[in-house]
C-alpha cells in the first residue's frame, strides 16, 4: 500500500461541491472516477476540507491509499487525461505512509475576490461578487486586523455546523485593491483551520465596513459577541478560491499563493 | 430618430457567434430581444464586425436607430438589467446621425491568449489556446514583424470568404509574455480591418514558429504566397478576444485596451 498526495486546481462552478450529492456531480466522486477508471480500484479519497458548490481552488490537497505500481508522474498524467477540464492535478507526489491531507494539514489561505465596477465584468461571473458601489478597502483592511490572532470564532460559522470548539487562530486578513484594476479587490484570509462558512462571513462583514454601513469598530464587536446573529451576511460561494495548503515539512509544501 | 452607440463586453463561450443561427442563441439576436423589450421596437443593430462562435469581446461596438426617448445613460442599466450576465453595455452615448458601427470603424485591435503551461489552467479553458511545450516569444514577436504594414494577407484568410480586396494594413503585433504569469502569452494584431480568421490564422502561423518547427523567416513566405494553403493552422476560437474598435474623433474612442 502506498500513499499519494494529489494537489488539484478546480473551477467549482459546474459541480455540487467537493462531497457527493444525489442530484449533481460533486468534484470529489469525478475524482475517484478517474482514479478508479486508471487503477481499477474504488477507493475514497482524503481531502483538506470540503469546499461548498461553487468555491474554486488553485491548489486543493487530497490524499489516497493505493496499490498501483504506477509512478505518481504517469498517475498525474493519466488523471489529468481522464479529468474534465475543469479539474486538473497540478502535483502528485508519494506521501509518508498515513499521510492524511485533512488531519495533518497545518493552514490554509482562502482568497475571496470582490468587483466594485459600475458595470459587471462578464467574465468574473462565476469567480467573483459583483458589488455596484465603490467600497473603502483600507478601512477593510484595518477592521480585519481585529480578527487576526486566536480566536472563538463563532459569531462567523454558520449555526448548526457541530464542531468539537470554534476557536481557531488566524494568521493574517489581507484587504488589497488590484494594482492594475482597480474595479478588483481580494480578501485574503489564512488561518491554521476554518469553521464552516467562516471566509465568506468574514468577507460579508468586512463589507458593511467597506460601504461605510459600520464602523472599522464593528468587526471587533462581533468577533467579541461570539453569536452568528451578530455578524454580516455570508458572501457568495463563487467569488471564493482555496490558495494552498500548507503541511510539515518532508509532506511537501503547496504554497503557490 | 436618433442613432446610439453601444460598447458591449461578452463572453462568447454560450453563443453561436455574432450572428443569429437557427440552433443555437447569437448576440445579436440576444441584444436586439432586450432593446424590445425596453423600447417595444423590433430593430437590427449594426456592429464592427461579427465575431465567430466562442471568441469574446471587452468592447465590441454597436450602432443602431431608434425612437425612444430613454436617454443613453437609462438605456444603459435598462439593457444591463435584461442581458444574460456574459453580456454588458459598458458604455452608451448618442452618435451623429447615420454613424454606423460597421462603416466608421478605422481600425480595431485583437488579444489572442496563449497557454504553454505543463498543467492545462482550469480557469482558462474558455479563455486561452492550451498548448503542451514552451513557445518562444520573442522569436514570435521578431517573426511578427514581416506582417506589419499594408499588404495583402489572402494566405492569412479564410478560403471561401469572399471580399473585394484582402489587401489590409497592420499597424501592429505584439507577441509577450505576461510579466506575472510565466504560462501565459498574449499575440495582439492591431489593424484597419480583419479578413476571415485572419487573427486566429497569424497565431496559428506564428505559433510554428514559437515551437521552432519553422524558422523566424517563414511568415514573410507564407505572406508573399498569397495563399491559404501556406499558412499554418487557425487557432481555436476560445482564445481571440476583441479588445477594443477605433473612431474617428466625434464619434468616440473606445481604446480601452
Amino acid at each position: 500500500m502506498r500513499t499519494i498526495k494529489l494537489t488539484l486546481a478546480y473551477d467549482g462552478t459546474a459541480y455540487a461541491g467537493w462531497q457527493a450529492q444525489a442530484s449533481q456531480p460533486s468534484l470529489q466522486e469525478t475524482l475517484e472516477q478517474a482514479i478508479c477508471r486508471i487503477t481499477g480500484e474504488q477507493l475514497r479519497v482524503e481531502t483538506s476540507g470540503r469546499t461548498d458548490a461553487g468555491v474554486h481552488a488553485l491548489a486543493q490537497v487530497v490524499s489516497f491509499d493505493t496499490q498501483t505500481h504506477l509512478s505518481a508522474e504517469i498517475l498525474q498524467r493519466a488523471l489529468n487525461a481522464e479529468l474534465p477540464r475543469d479539474m486538473a492535478v497540478i502535483a502528485a507526489a508519494e506521501a509518508p505512509p498515513g499521510f492524511h491531507a485533512r488531519r495533518q494539514a497545518l493552514g490554509k489561505r482562502y482568497r475571496y475576490v470582490i468587483r466594485d465596477g459600475q458595470v459587471a465584468d462578464v467574465f468574473a461571473r462565476h469567480y467573483a461578487w459583483q458589488l455596484f458601489g465603490r467600497l473603502d478597502a483600507g478601512a477593510m483592511h484595518r477592521a480585519a486586523q481585529a480578527l487576526v490572532g486566536r480566536h472563538d470564532f463563532s459569531s462567523f460559522e454558520t449555526t448548526g455546523s457541530p464542531r468539537v470548539s470554534s476557536v481557531r487562530t488566524v494568521l493574517a486578513i489581507d484587504v488589497a485593491r488590484d494594482d492594475r484594476d482597480a474595479d478588483l479587490m481580494r480578501v485574503e484570509v489564512e488561518a491554521d483551520g476554518f469553521l464552516y462558512n467562516m471566509v465568506r462571513t468574514i468577507v460579508g462583514t468586512l463589507v458593511e465596513v467597506g460601504r461605510g454601513s459600520k464602523s472599522e469598530a464593528w468587526p471587533a464587536e462581533v468577533l467579541a459577541a461570539a453569536d452568528r446573529r451578530a455578524a454580516g451576511q455570508t458572501a457568495p460561494a463563487q467569488g471564493l478560491i482555496l490558495l494552498w495548503v500548507r503541511y510539515a515539512q518532508g509532506q511537501g509544501e503547496d504554497q503557490s499563493g
